[in-house]
């Protein structure tokens, strides 16, 4: 089954860019190709909430035809449900929101497009990108798993090979955590890089944009769409030499066997490849910035969801209308305390972050779960949501379970692109110690 | 001419309820009342860019008939025009988004609407509520002047008679300034506790969602349904004993008289009236505040306006396009610097705030500009917002030119209710003062 990767649909999106522009591939070809992988599997994978391949295709078209050489020029991109699209419904994935039409685009949306790219359909969500209604979707890599949610459908449809890219959002853990149990390449960047507009908004404080491909290049194009730049240029083009910290945080002991080895694995990796790897001590008042990251995220769910529990009530999931009634008695002086806390950590990290290249820590606690109900917990992301760092997870390696479990590279605010630079070298070195015969993390090629 | 403001049309927001939910009044009588003040002063006013009067009596018959008593039922509410009406266009004021037309609510007119409000039209704005276009709107207490930007179309028709109530957004000092110069109250409430979605964003960290009213008790209206509320209620019922501070801030050098008088004159009658008021002195680093304002805010736009952008080009005005090439050469590190200077400043101005019941500072330099062009500066706003504290104007106070001048009530995060009471017993002495023969701020009536 290997030789299916070498077909269209498993192009990178750098890689179709390439063609593309040297005439040598039409936005049409690209885009059949995710169509009939999307044909093949749909009943399995169940990653759109709404997919017309006849617009698909008109704009693939357009593309094709167009003289303007957009950096994203026919590059189909799926859009997480929760973004407004001018031509497509957005439900939210929420039973109260199925004839929901905005005709506008998410500024984010707006940006694809003028970059040239194909919007190709809306991808699956939890309800609300919160919680209440999971996506249908289901793990590529093993159809009785969750992806991961909130963005499920985003990272399933690209894991595989029904788009190259897709667009989801990050309150807690909806990027990274679907990367990792979908074996995938995303970003969440800095927050606030890219504009919020235009989409349901959870918690203004933590709500990021950020994106899945297969490749870290990839990542990188879609920071040149969205005009994401570092002060200076990552300085290093390989791991000898370079200086990474992996920091185990507050939640280590939520770390299963698979997350364990993997960050060990990637020790040993570093190193081999002539890295240094120290560990990076957080101080002790970061161990409150998971119970912050709640504090704020439902006193802020609070001014959000207010227009929908005045008209639906109790007709919201349970959980949300407990968020609403401030079950947990959260006080303003918890609101202020934790914004202050989260304040002081967000400077005390980039300090801490600062004397090394990038720094490793895991993406989820261990593989995707067994079932849809259960779709993982953002334990391991909520503190870098909360500190506005850039996080790329790092695909490639695999638990007993068989299925995917990444790591993420993250670092200072606004260093998006060293993030991904490193992730990307790491990422190269995880694959080819999975190309190794025997190793234990051997790629299966199972899709 | 002091009979007029017995006329409908001059009732305040929580009068007219009072009224109809006694069955004394009806939507439809007050929304009769605002139309007819607008067609007689629309041609010199110019408050909105749209008004569809059968609209709007249409939803104040629906009001007068449904059983649902909402905490606004019936009552008018103009809506700037960079927010979403689902019912009428959205232009931004700009001359690129004539035809633009979200068929969506924002979530702040979403929860108005659930609340029984009628949405009576969209208030005219500065382009994207930034800079660019100028509103089309007059001074209603001197047609020769601006009424301030960028809420100008809000805070002009609440102080003409056109509407009790209009929401607007303020990023600089686009609530609070033209509330000072066209004499009314308004609150831009603490950050996030009312949502963003739905509106044009401008600098994510900044924008904030507030209104108009012509009292105090109006203000708190619109707390109730957005569900603002403070950890405690407030605990003084008169200014006898109230402990006052008043911060001169670091750009006090650029009052002019009508504002050095005005703060002189509160402090008087704060004390007459047995309050006490003490100097509250800002540290040093405070200085920096409204250099970092501008850098987290044009930072920012550069995520926010990039889709504009990347379509527009030149063709978008020329400070923006400015601001877009990043002509200030402002940095990630000089970002990153200014969110946390911002961020210290916030826990600090709490805790130098927390020993006074309110804090007094200038709503502006002073009085409102002649001409449109010149909509006046933030100057006087930009440290406020960037601490996201809540802000009153007090109006009742007149110039040497004879043109309004505010005062703001200010205080810690998530004191917006004890900041709204505190401006009322404040405004109250100052209405009582200006009532006063010879008094030399005596209101004038002439609207």
């Amino acid at each position: 089954m290997a030789g299916a990767r070498t077909h269209l649909q498993w192009l990178t999106a750098s890689e179709a860019r390439g063609l593309i522009s040297r005439g040598e591939l039409t936005s049409r070809e690209v885009v059949s190709a995710c169509l009939e992988r999307w044909r093949a599997r749909d009943g399995e994978v169940r990653a759109w909430t709404f997919l017309d391949p006849e617009l698909a295709l008109s704009q693939a078209d357009a593309a094709d035809k167009t003289d303007d050489a957009g950096p994203l020029r026919g590059i189909p991109v799926g859009i997480k449900d929760i973004l407004y699209t001018r031509d497509m419904p957005t439900s939210f994935n929420s039973p109260h929101f199925q004839d929901f039409f905005p005709r506008i685009d998410a500024a984010s949306v707006a940006l694809l497009r003028s970059a040239g790219a194909v919007i190709m359909g809306k991808c699956d969500t939890v309800e609300f990108a919160v919680n209440g209604r999971r996506a249908a979707t289901r793990n590529p890599h093993g159809l009785d798993r969750t992806p991961g949610g909130s963005s499920s459908g985003s990272a399933a449809a690209v894991a595989d090979g029904q788009a190259p890219l897709a667009l989801g959002t990050q309150t807690g853990g909806s990027v990274i955590r679907p990367a990792s149990y979908c074996g995938v390449y995303a970003i969440k960047p800095t927050w606030n890089a890219v504009s919020h507009e235009g989409f349901k908004v959870c918690a203004a404080s933590f709500d990021t944009l950020g994106w899945f491909a297969r490749s870290a290049d990839d990542l990188a194009l879609l920071c040149d769409a969205f005009n994401i730049h570092d002060d200076t240029a990552p300085n290093f083009v390989g791991l000898a030499g370079m200086r990474f910290a992996v920091c185990r945080t507050p939640v280590w002991e939520q770390a299963e066997p698979a997350t364990r080895d993997a960050i060990a694995l990637c020790i040993r990796l570093l190193r081999d490849a002539g890295g240094s790897v120290a560990e990076l001590e957080l101080d002790p008042e970061f161990d409150g910035l998971t119970q912050a990251h709640m504090t704020i995220m439902q006193s802020e769910m609070r001014s959000s969801f207010q227009a929908e529990y005045r008209q639906l009530g109790d007709a919201l999931y349970p959980e949300l209308v407990g968020i609403m009634a401030n079950e947990a008695g959260q006080s303003r002086a918890d609101l202020v305390r934790a914004h202050d806390l989260a304040a002081r950590c967000r400077a005390r990290f980039d300090e801490l972050a600062a004397p090394f290249d990038a720094v490793i820590t895991p993406s989820t606690a261990g593989e995707a779960p067994l079932g849809l109900e259960n779709t993982g917990a953002a334990t391991f992301n909520r503190i870098w949501t909360l500190l506005h760092a850039p996080c790329v997870n790092v695909p490639g390696l695999r638990g007993p379970a068989g299925m995917p479990v990444g790591v993420t590279v993250t670092g200072p605010r606004f260093r998006d692109r060293h993030v991904i630079a490193a992730a990307g070298l790491l990422g190269e070195q995880i694959a080819g110690y999975a190309r190794r015969p025997g190793s234990a993390t051997k790629e299966t090629a199972t899709i």
